[in-house]
């Protein structure tokens, strides 16, 4: 059955499920800036494996099966993915033991990855600073270009038929989203305002809360050694880092955390961390270029869990992917295309199901 | 006697030169993108006692003859001019051997300063850091908004009749400036090009060179500690650095200094280094929003002095003024109106005399 659906919120969450939906349904889009938010301003890493952390298996789950999707999504849209893997570099003994517990706990999960010496992981990753004393070599991770995938998404969604309406939301309620001065009629409204979803619903108002994440955009110069072959994450002395190259020679460096409340202003404390810290582990790009400082709100959930299910009849939610909304993207927009039919969504991400709330 | 003049260079020096030739000459002022280049990136710091050296008492003399009008040529042109002063601070024994020194070369020259101790110092200015161990008020020197100074001088220029040609120039002969597809022709012309001075008249081909400066500019939060009262500039275990506070809440943070040819991109390391020392002078800066980042090539002189004077008949330069452009803007403008006119220019400025190159 064919419904009227309405889709808050345009980052990579709000327009896969747009798009996924439009075929079926009459849907519209409402986000007064679509394709920017968070999702803008993201690495691009789909990345379960070295993102897992023990006690956190049901993300793990999620994760791992929308990372299968993720081939045939990206063939689907005409985008390249990265899939030379990740490293991970730790400096010092502490370094060291969390790296060790994460290749204990994957080991456990059946996803194993190697350890490796520094001088090991400097011949699978030349980039690689001389501090570095340990590291892990994960396959299976993959990692794609977000902006890229923000324009592909929009213009699929655009050519599906989903109606792009900018203006900002006030409220969703059960057959209705209301805008600054008007009210949208509709059988199903699908919040997916990211980090601004706790102020649309009342049961999403203590769940999902904004946390800051500050990124730079460096560029090889001539002269200048190549960027990383693989993503590379590290821990430099606890404080964690990461480095993603892009096809065009350009590098994404994030990222800081925040639970600064809705600020999106980049801080020189920020830009001097990351800065620092990815120095340390690629020393390399001292000499790139600095094109571009930016930060943008992750929508955090309390347990790390996305939120993607029912808030009550008419009310869908898809928010709170904190980290991981690029990756979790297909995965969410397959689940609220089968419960706005009706069905019910894959085994795995019942573990998002917002009925966990009220526990 | 009036003349055609052409004035190949909009940047402050270019700017003030013929806004100050206008009234009695026909002026035309040549330069792709004027108001821009070194003067749009600098601090805006007008001192020359803190960038004082020994055996540099020349410049000192320039420097100080040229402050000494700075007060009329800004109320004329209807711009603040910042007068707190500066303080200057050190860190370790290193740093306190070069304020030392500088007291004393100041002393001998009729210039005394206050020597204070990092506790004196953050009396005097409470934004400074605890790790700050040494120190020096410096009253007498100036600061100054350079933007809003080069958008004043462009329309005092345009109202004084310069016309504007947005070109850029390829070489300058007696009597003519040749663009890329035509010649202009002059009774003067005045090379007040910066950095590409150089290679626009054989004689300046290896006397000026461009030497590049990386500035940030950061701005007060709601929250943040205000920015210092005063200039601040520092040695960071030798290292340099400064903080010009602007009016509105902004910071200027400056400036790296590389002789890397005709570079203007900003670097990693470069926006680094800045940031690792301002915080360590003014710790409050880490939680400030970085606004901006940019570079600009100042055009070092072998001497450090500036080039003012004939290079030949119908040919003069005004250029070479490295880190000094904004300080040295209205001697300049006055030595050149003077030679334009068949007279000597003031004393001081004499050792600025391009003839010095052939010796």
């Amino acid at each position: 059955m064919s419904h009227n659906i309405v889709v808050v919120g345009g980052g990579v969450i709000g327009l896969a499920v747009a798009r996924r939906l439009a075929p079926e349904h009459d849907v519209t889009l409402v986000d007064p800036a679509p394709a920017r938010g968070a999702s803008w301003v993201a690495g691009g890493m789909l990345a379960p494996v070295t993102e897992a952390w023990p006690g956190e298996e049901e993300l793990l789950d999620i994760g791992g099966a929308s990372l299968a999707s993720w081939p045939g999504f990206a063939a689907d849209l005409g985008i390249d993915l990265f899939s030379e893997g990740t490293v991970v570099a730790g400096f010092d003994t502490a370094d060291a033991a969390q790296l060790d517990i994460v290749a204990d706990y994957l080991a456990r999960q059946g996803r194993p990855v190697d350890r490796l010496t520094g001088r090991e992981l400097r011949r699978v990753e030349p980039t690689i600073g001389p501090g570095v004393r340990c590291g892990l070599k994960v396959v299976g991770d993959l990692a794609v270009d977000n902006r890229e995938l923000l324009r592909l998404l929009t213009s699929r969604a655009y050519e599906a038929g989903v109606e792009f309406l900018r203006e900002p939301v006030r409220a969703v309620r059960p057959g209705e989203v209301e805008l600054a001065g008007s009210t949208l009629r509709c059988d199903i409204a699908v919040i997916a305002a990211g980090a601004w979803s706790g102020g649309l619903h009342p049961a999403l108002a203590s769940a999902v809360r904004p946390v800051k994440g500050e990124i730079l955009r460096l560029r090889a110069r001539d002269g200048t050694l190549p960027p990383p072959r693989h993503t590379v994450r590290a821990l430099v002395e606890s404080r964690p880092v990461y480095l993603v190259p892009r096809a065009d020679g350009e590098l994404v460096l994030g990222a800081t955390q925040y639970e600064a409340g809705f600020d999106t202003e980049v801080t020189a404390g920020g830009v001097r961390d990351l800065l620092v810290r990815a120095e340390r582990v690629v020393p390399a790009i001292a000499e790139y270029e600095l094109t571009e400082t930016a930060a943008g709100l992750r929508a955090g959930s309390r347990d790390n869990l996305p939120l993607v299910g029912w808030l009550e009849p008419g009310v869908l939610v898809a928010a709170g992917h904190h980290r991981n909304g690029l990756l979790l993207a297909p995965i969410t927009a397959d689940a609220i295309r089968a419960m706005a039919a009706g069905a019910e969504p894959q085994a795995e991400i019942k573990a998002a199901d917002p009925a966990r709330l009220e526990r």
